[in-house]
């Protein structure tokens, strides 16, 4: 099936519900913080409405995108989703990660951003898993998630790792003015298993 | 009297209903910019739920704030807010401005939040009104009042201004995290009557 | 040659001289925005140091960018970039825009950055060679800027546009701690012609 | 002596050197949070160049700000500012926090500015000079202060919290054109001391 997208799905193709979604300009910014080629396995950890394994899959095009979700809304969202996007490179896993990593292959790239309370394990599974050279980008929304990755981090020194915040201001149109709304910011730790 | 606050009254003091309430950290930058001093007379144009005009009362506690208002909802919160906070100083006009503005006294300081359509037309009277260093200070959500704003004060040279943009996070308490809630960013331009 | 990024080039890539560039994530943004396949041709207009040029060049495999730059210095940072980069897909023109643009082929997408004051010029051109469906990305650093471009939009019906501000903080590692640096913000600007 | 500013110095007004300062919102949202009445006591950790010191002293213009500051330079810059400015109510104190919080007497409100590697030791102190709903009011400029800062709160119950980011772009007036420049984003934590 030919793909009407490549990178930056509008978020307004996204059957969501109630479940959070990544907005489309941090998605952008994670997969490009992910340098996906594709040939790619990737894991998506908490895929919700499975958006990012959506952009994830457009780029390990001959690759593979896991998506883990313990909700079963979220599950259903990913499914239809990607059937709405014509993307058939998605493998869902229903478990509440680490649970459910347990059989993955070695991956080359990591996406994490809900994570629940299990910050610490979900790195430790991903790290045994993860390719030399293999990224991790983690989409922090609290202080405690970011503090957590943080202490992570500093804790396991073959990993570089970047901090960026990123606020993005959208201008609705109402009624001939262009007004401004704001997106919840977001930090995004880039990590990087060293050699 | 007693008043509770002096400056930087929290937005669950004031009774709003549905009408947009400039939010606290907003409010303390406008006041701050009006260099309002205790025997001030203030206009506060589109004073919607009075938030800034309480505020600007505080501050001139010897002096007189004029709230102009077109919509009878924001009349009866503006009375409202102020009873609530112990606060006499406030003289509401409802009209939408720049009527409205035909007997006002000198000013020493006027606030603009909602303009509508009119805002040369409102600036026009403001200037005529203004004290020779006296402030104006508008606070504009979308591009098209900034614009008006920025072209008025580059055509009346007897003004300089300069431009803030300020945008504000809250770190929100939900189940033991701190997770950022983005207020909408605002345009703060402050403008001073040159002798 | 191979080449080691696909869309994200750190800004350590680039020799810069004292040039602006536009930083990392603003180029990702942009980049995703103008939608680029492999086959495009794609005009950027003020291009500086090349940074964008060269990843519409990344993107555009087997199509063309036409860089276009007034400035020698920056004419040779583009030379030096691509070659730098392994890319052989750049065409550098020395021109100010809109001058330069009279032997374009139609474009599918065009970038521009660096505008001078001859914006409306720049916009009718790039209307002329623009292939319908085609996309105008424009990074706004100034409200004069991103007026002009409003003002064009509002008044050519053909193009859907949207604008969205982004500001990116850095948190820089700065003995033990995480510190926060702010990368000034940027409008950007996509436009779509229509059919 | 008459004092010309009342809240909101302007920078351009301190005497700095190569000292960091607080930028005049950050001082104003500061000074606003710390609720600070005319009798007050107040402390200024890390003092710098002094500017929230002053700020503090013209809120408190019958009481007393302390200024704990433990590098020679900025000693010099606080008193040289103090005098600049005609305030007479400042007493400056050398010393490295929390050494130089022996004698201080009861206080209303603590300013904590920089706090170098020693925060939980300076709250701990803070917290048996501090009247029953005083304020204490942190700027905090990288991850690590924001944590122990979060993490000592949430310990301490008798605290109520808020976390506050602000980011002000100021747009600066470049060759007829208005260009937005960032200062750099601070979290702004603000504790009252519960009954």
């Amino acid at each position: 099936m030919k793909k009407k997208y490549s990178l930056g799905i509008p978020d307004a193709e996204f059957v969501r519900g109630k479940v959070p979604m990544t907005k489309r300009e941090i998605r952008i910014l994670t997969i490009a913080g992910a340098n996906i080629r594709k040939n790619d396995t990737v894991l998506d950890v908490g895929a919700g409405t499975g958006s990012l394994s959506c952009e994830a899959a457009l780029q390990a095009v001959d690759g593979r995108v896991f998506a883990l979700e313990r909700n079963p809304e979220g599950i259903e969202l990913i499914r239809r989703n990607a059937e709405k996007l014509g993307i058939d490179n998605i493998s869902i896993i229903q478990a509440e990660a680490p649970d459910g990593m347990e059989k993955l292959p070695e991956l080359d790239a990591v996406l994490i951003g809900g994570s629940g309370r299990r910050l610490p394990e979900i790195l430790d599974r991903t790290d045994s898993l993860l390719k030399t050279e293999g990224r991790i980008i983690l989409n922090c929304v609290t202080l405690q998630t970011l503090n957590q990755c943080l202490a992570y981090m500093k804790d396991h020194e073959k990993y570089a790792y970047d901090i960026v915040q990123v606020q993005i201001n959208r201008w609705e149109k109402v009624g001939g003015y262009d007004m401004a709304r704001a997106v919840n910011p977001i930090f995004i730790v880039s990590c990087t298993k060293l050699k």
